[in-house]
């Protein structure tokens, strides 16, 4: 007989049927027992009636591995409105103990260092999944956004010859005798590729020593980065940004329809024109509203994109709302700067729900204005030799933008603190699992 | 006026255009100038006859990039059957040299150290960018292959605190003061991942500190990684592989039809059922065959693979053949022995066009056959806390496999070094560009 999942369960009404999947829990009446399946799809009911399946279940642990074969019959009290009966149990795998966290808890009561130390058994806890599988779908959202506008797809280096943001939290390896690093982001690789496709995306993993343990920072997460040519400004970008995340938004509606429900996650609708505030702008507003000094500081703060992204809100009933104009003292040497405003790039931030979720803006794509660049930062310019080619060769005005897959998931799932929306946490303290 | 690229050109015919790109080079005849213009979709001929802008584009040097506004007329001669009359040239980045790769070349005549030393440019060559368009599109497929068999899309990390493969190989970092590695393979982390979604695949980064220089090994490559629960044996496996190799080449010809064409590509057909070999069987159809005694040695040679290769073709008319039933020893310590014979795996290989292009097998699923494979091999079981944890908590039977993305692009395109099929490769000698 052929497995089907639980959730095809129903389709079976009357029939006879093969389940597998886990015994998340088993429930004692005074004359049955209520066995829990999880399998990849969600749950299903077994009812255990006679004696010997009885015996046999009351010995297995929970996460025991089992195939099951009854009837399905129509239940209204059970999950999709369907039940086994009559079941028998054929065991695939034991586990050697019971699971370290209460998976039958319709929500995990443990906390987040627990969490992470048995990442591999409390992952399998549906809500846990839900996250991930929102994850997966925003990526093919993501992907098929940008294909849609004639992107590539590209897979660079992540063992470089040279810090790329900055020599500060950069990992440093043993690369057959000589030093390396790991990249930081593929920022230079996907601007010489927009040299040679114009339009690239690459999803991949970036790292940073970041000495800090805070909420929103990981030593390792999943950047979904585009670049582009032949654009007018910085403008044209945040065009792209903003199809790159409805284009998120619609792939986990579309794909993972299911882990938005079961979360109560509220997708954003992503307006066609985001609204858009000036730094130096965004910085009088907020000065106003809370009468703390922050004009002139180089930067926003955390509080200050909460700030924002009430406004945003408020004002515009928008979830999101882009930074533009800030200032290139805080920006990477690839900056390009506002041409009427020197002291000004022509980046901007997109913040979602209060929260930075992606960077991006213009890049310079003239020779000598990196070779300047790197000598203002008094920077020798042989160490970007490879990066440079792309620009003594010629480029096109370009720019582009990185958003960060785990943030993204976090602000849709409410999750507080960035770990709760990867896999594996990598951070100043752990290393595994 | 909207730019339009080269290939849309002749949608143009008979009103004024916009192209925009680089100047690939210039034929000068007695009256006239040809310039060929290339962007993201091909080329184009412009056709200059006045004398200001004859001028104007003598200055120029190949890979300038430019705007030209013009007027579209058919010419069978031309790329694509139309021509650009009556240009006028803006300039959008004048390079700072010119380029040290012959782009203007139908095929590329530089030696392939030179091509890597100079990536960002020789990439821009037409042939070069189509290997990469076939690698994305073949990607695309992959995912849409495994996506239509529920699988979900993870992300598991590359910093390590543990081998996965062995201690051999690996890169080690500096993880904030402790010994980290690369990993060599998500292997760990996909089958962990079998006991939460059942189905997985993931699209990233492997590293091998390979110390050896061949034309077949990189020390950073790609991987797409797959991996499957509830299996009944490494058979169940192969078919999900031969399905994944299906949809890539799917995904060539779907999405990357011109590439495909540019570069003369046979894609596979992928038959139904993929002829299988036996290893032992394979050795002797070899020793048959050749006359060299290989009865007995543990793995296939590059040479056997070719011969079976060939074998595939001759006897099945199939680029493809499985060969299975490995010896253990070769094996890694968490594959699966064939239970009829222990000192047999239940693994395979896929030879595509006589070069292994994917490893697979079943893999053990019981916590108890971890430690005792772990103690057999004087490991300890300490170092795998994470991963066992998995098979304490029960798992499924399960397995999957692993295709090298530049391993499939290099028998595509007859590439007969891997480096390429390789953006911007890393080898034991080369760390940049």
């Amino acid at each position: 007989m052929q497995r089907v999942l639980t959730n095809q369960l129903s389709a079976q009404i009357g029939g006879a049927v093969r389940l597998a999947g886990r015994i998340q829990h088993r429930r004692e009446l005074s004359r049955l027992v209520f066995v829990v399946l999880r399998d990849a799809a969600g749950l299903a009911q077994i009812v255990v009636e006679d004696e010997a399946t009885t015996a046999q279940v009351a010995e297995l642990l929970p996460e025991t591995v089992v195939e099951v074969d009854g009837q399905a019959v129509a239940a209204q009290q059970a999950p999709g409105g369907a039940e086994v009966h009559a079941p028998t149990f054929r065991v695939l795998a034991l586990p050697a103990a019971a699971p370290p966290i209460e998976l039958r808890r319709p929500e995990l009561k443990e906390q987040l260092p627990t969490l992470l130390d048995y990442a591999p058994v409390a992952l399998r806890h549906p809500r846990k999944r839900a996250a991930f599988q929102i994850a997966a779908a925003s990526l093919a959202g993501y992907r098929a956004g940008l294909d849609a506008h004639g992107f590539t797809e590209i897979q660079t280096p992540k063992i470089v010859a040279s810090a790329t943001e900055s020599g500060a939290n950069v990992f440093e390896l043993d690369y057959f005798g000589r030093p390396a690093f790991l990249a930081q982001s593929p920022q230079f690789y996907k601007q010489i590729m927009v040299g040679v496709f114009e339009r690239v995306y690459e999803v991949g993993p970036v790292f940073r020593a970041e000495p800090h343990d805070t909420p929103r920072h990981l030593a390792e997460y999943v950047s979904l980065d585009a670049e582009l040519g032949f654009i007018g400004d910085y403008r044209d970008v945040m065009r792209f940004a903003r199809d790159a995340v409805a284009g998120m938004a619609e792939g986990a509606r579309a794909r993972a329809a299911e882990a938005v429900e079961l979360l109560g996650v509220e997708l954003p609708d992503v307006p066609e024109e985001v609204p858009a505030v000036d730094f130096t702008e965004a910085q009088e507003l907020i000065e106003r509203d809370t009468g703390k000094e922050v004009v002139g500081e180089p930067d926003l703060a955390p509080a200050h994109e909460r700030w924002l992204g009430e406004w945003a809100r408020r004002e515009h009933g928008s979830d999101f709302v882009f930074v533009t104009g800030f200032p290139m003292v805080k920006r990477p040497f690839y900056t390009h700067p506002d041409p009427e405003r020197p002291e000004v790039s022509n980046s901007f931030d997109l913040i979602f729900r209060g929260l930075e979720l992606i960077t991006g803006g213009q890049r310079l794509h003239r020779y000598e204005d990196y070779v300047a660049a790197l000598a203002a930062r008094g920077q020798s310019i042989e160490a970007y030799d490879g990066y440079l080619q792309a620009f003594r060769y010629g480029m096109p005005p370009h720019g582009g933008f990185a958003i960060g897959l785990e943030r993204w998931v976090a602000r849709l799932t409410g999750a507080s603190n960035i770990r709760e929306t990867t896999l594996f946490p990598r951070d100043l303290n752990r290393l595994s699992p």
